[in-house]
């Protein structure tokens, strides 16, 4: 497989600085080739073509948007044992797992085509007018349209599913927007290759291939240029609290502050009631076993934290099944790099006590699944122990009491998830459930946090740190409304309206018409 | 009317600074009275106690919390002729105006209780399980949930529709959350008897008094430490970009980061196509005229540019109308401060033409309505030209051809509504359609920016400067979401679930079950 190591800008395979960053294997913990970064410039060019692009692909309409992405998704297929096997090369992943992802990111990028030509998802609502009325009331139509250029900083956990091509991309495109893509360093033939079939997909589909732009780059100074852009309308992001971090900042300096959907760090607490303790420990404690080592810990959703009453021989259970769960490799040095700083704090905590793994690696990317274990007061007094470890590790927050287990949840920061375990007519449950939801994008009863259904019902979010953007989320149907904004229009005459709020209604999309829910022609 | 002049905090009428600051009868020019300013502490005070009534009122039924904004409407129009006359003494809008706004003001909160008793507005989703799925399928169901304490700043140019218990504190209350409402100094005795009427209300219906908290004071410091206090969830504000940015960028430095609603400047131009000019010239000028001048110029859709081609008879007949307009107050000594540093910076430009008014007297705040013009070239490379100046004054941007009217318009900043003046088939009306939608959250044809209808397609929002969050909007029913967030609840049992995701939908809301939109029990 030829690949050309270049960037994709303004619709042409480019490069011009004459630096280059490497690609790096996990197993090998090896650098495999080298790539060519762009420059400032470069990026400059790439937001300047899908500005360029706007008007024409915001007028596409939900069906040809539909068949972009449709075919997008059958160039993904398309690429075949390539995109796995270099994916694989690059993550270390496993070709099950990344088999799997690679159906996870056509199934979305599908979903959203679905959406799309059914048409509902703009949110259609017409106030007609009333001449009698004093003063004469308007006529007003309202829906979601796109917004410009989305700026997406993909993922390293997920290099298919939140890669070049994934939930980010997708939704932005969805919604009628021009998508600048800053590919991660850390799997830069991966995301050659999809940038790849994106462009057969824009080609094949008539569409102007300046609608995507690929960035590849490692240096800091390419992707703060993007950042401040000010032509790029809003940013998705999935990484690290401190880089997410880093980008909300920089966006909040522009000029014109843009939105910054950044999906960040997150512990995932999982609440485990005396009773559910006493009548499934063992059980929860595989659960939880397989819930950390899963992807050797680097899910948004892995459980950091889990809260109990203390009892040794749960203690003991867990232990037991986090030392037998399998161990896989680190995505990459910076990963490691991290992972280490977060053990060494912890078990250098004198309030931690190390109950598994924790020893990683000095020349291997494969790592320990761990668990380490303190009480809920050094919880309780410690924000440091709130923060989020990168990868198979998990903490143990022994409680004396059932207060002490509310306490602990009343004081968990923004998360994405978090999770109770509790039996049928358990009293724990309700006061548990009433506080976690107010930190919490999604709760979970009897689960575990890894394994997130891509649905119209998924809420992938949740207050900061989880999330610069509690409100939205990143997986979904409703990740689409993210790059969009409502306009409204005024006595506009049917010709000049979009079609989903013109009176004939040809698309039959469900509208609130009057305040009524309505598919029908006005 | 006896008066506490004082800071309603957590439930009880306090002061402790002993400082005061004094209202202003923009009529007479004249301080009407001094009113006691809150502490850094107190507003502490006041956020620690909608904080501790959050998870009460939260989970309030839809039907309770309507059943408060109900009340709340009664206690308004309970204060009768004492609250327009005392809103007029502080803000000249007029008796005629100001029992049009309490209208408003009842109306929309009735609005809001209306749409807790029907109950579709948490946007409930319901994605079933599935077991014999590989993996199995869990149960999901989400819906808009409250946030948590919301700090409201309201505005100076409606005391009651956007003072109080204005949109902002109505829609934040109406999404279950307590509110902390800085009261704009410009009126505090209107405040005053609009927080009675709330305490009236909170206790007629059996709700903690902290749930709702007005603190009165004009100082920076303390509006500053409400913006970061860590307790508040998310921030409305209307008012100038200066104060909204700053609100803006303060909130960004927050250890946690949260949402600013903030409505700010906006100059709300209007195009006329040279077809529309030639027809009806005349009448557009008697109607821009009457728009300019309304409310002494103070709304945020004031038409403040307007955009044609170079025609001398239309230069007249406005600058006829506008000299013929009624001449109105402004509403406080600030505005006109602000209104005169505007006008300086436009009258001394090279570039622009004072066609009437521009001469603001010194003591006084009766204002005349002024009309300025320039040319197209002046207007495009000129930044400044393109500010708002908040007053009864327009530019008038003369073009030389239709080119020139249509880089205009791709040029023009975020603005919260733009509109066109044009004929059936008229050949300009596309292009600047396409064009003035990019920019604005209202596209109005053949009609005047000001009036602003209080309906569920309404979109009071823009890109920024108009806005800091484009795709929210704080007018209309959707201005509720702005203080929720999503939650999602996996496999939760019936009795932990909010009512209107429980399977028996005894409310009979419209939910989106397995991607079909019904209100059937499951």
């Amino acid at each position: 497989m030829n690949l050309t190591k270049k960037s994709f800008i303004n619709g042409q395979w480019i490069t011009t600085t004459g630096e280059t960053f490497a690609s790096h294997n996990p197993v090998t913990n090896q650098a495999i080739e080298q790539f060519n970064s762009a420059s400032v410039d470069d990026g400059k060019e790439a937001v300047l073509g899908a500005k360029l692009s706007f008007n024409a692909f915001k007028n596409l309409s939900g069906l040809e948007r539909a068949s972009l992405l449709e075919q997008i998704a059958v160039e993904i297929e398309a690429l075949g044992d390539d995109l796995l096997n270099t994916a694989n090369d690059e993550t270390g992943l496993g070709l099950v797992r990344l088999t799997g992802e690679r159906g996870r990111t056509c199934n979305q990028i599908r979903a959203f085509a679905t959406m799309l030509k059914e048409g509902s998802w703009v949110r259609a609502t017409i106030d007609t007018a009333d001449a009698n009325r004093t003063p004469p009331k308007p006529d007003l139509r309202r829906m979601l349209r796109p917004i410009g250029p989305v700026l997406v900083f993909p993922a390293s956990n997920f290099p298919l599913a939140f890669g070049v091509l994934g939930g980010d991309t997708a939704s932005a495109l969805a919604a009628g927007n021009p998508v600048v893509i800053k590919a991660h360093p850390a799997h830069p033939a991966t995301s050659e290759l999809c940038m790849l079939a994106a462009e057969r997909a824009l080609i094949k589909c008539g569409i102007a291939s300046n609608t995507i732009a690929m960035v590849q780059g490692s240096s800091l100074e390419l992707a703060q240029s993007l950042v401040v852009n000010e032509a790029i309308q809003a940013i998705g992001f999935t990484g690290s609290l401190q880089a997410g971090r880093s980008i909300m900042d920089l966006a909040a300096t522009r000029a014109t502050p843009i939105p910054v959907y950044a999906e960040m760090g997150s512990t995932n607490p999982v609440f485990i009631t005396p009773d559910a303790l006493t009548k499934r420990g063992s059980d929860i404690a595989n659960g939880l076993a397989a819930s950390i080592a899963m992807g050797t810990g680097q899910f948004c959703t892995s459980p950091g934290v889990i809260v109990t009453l203390k009892n040794a021989q749960f203690e003991h259970q867990l232990t037991d099944a986090i030392n037998s769960a399998n161990q896989g490799y680190l995505l990459h040095p910076s990963i490691a790099t991290g992972l280490k700083k977060s053990v060494s704090s912890l078990v250098n905590n004198d309030n931690v006590e190390v109950l598994a793994g924790t020893t990683l690696a000095e020349d291997s990317l494969k790592t320990p699944n761990s668990l380490i274990a303190t009480s809920a007061n050094a919880f309780l007094a410690d924000d440091s122990l709130h923060e989020e470890a990168f990868g198979p590790i998990s903490l143990l927050v022994n409680c004396q009491n059932e207060a002490e287990l509310i306490a602990v949840a009343d004081a968990i920061h923004g998360n994405l998830t978090a999770t109770i375990h509790c039996q049928d007519e358990d009293a724990l449950a309700q006061p548990l459930a009433q506080s976690l939801e107010n930190h919490v994008g999604r709760l979970i009863v009897n689960g575990y946090p890894t394994g997130v259904e891509v649905c119209a019902s998924q809420q992938h979010s949740g207050p900061y740190p989880a999330c610069s953007s509690p409100a939205t989320t990143s997986v979904g149907s409703d990740a689409i409304s993210r790059f969009t904004r409502f306009i409204a229009y005024q006595d506009m005459p049917q010709a000049l309206l979009p079609v989903e709020l013109r009176d004939d209604n040809t698309l039959q999309v469900l509208r609130q018409v009057n305040n009524h829910v309505q598919n029908a022609a006005l």
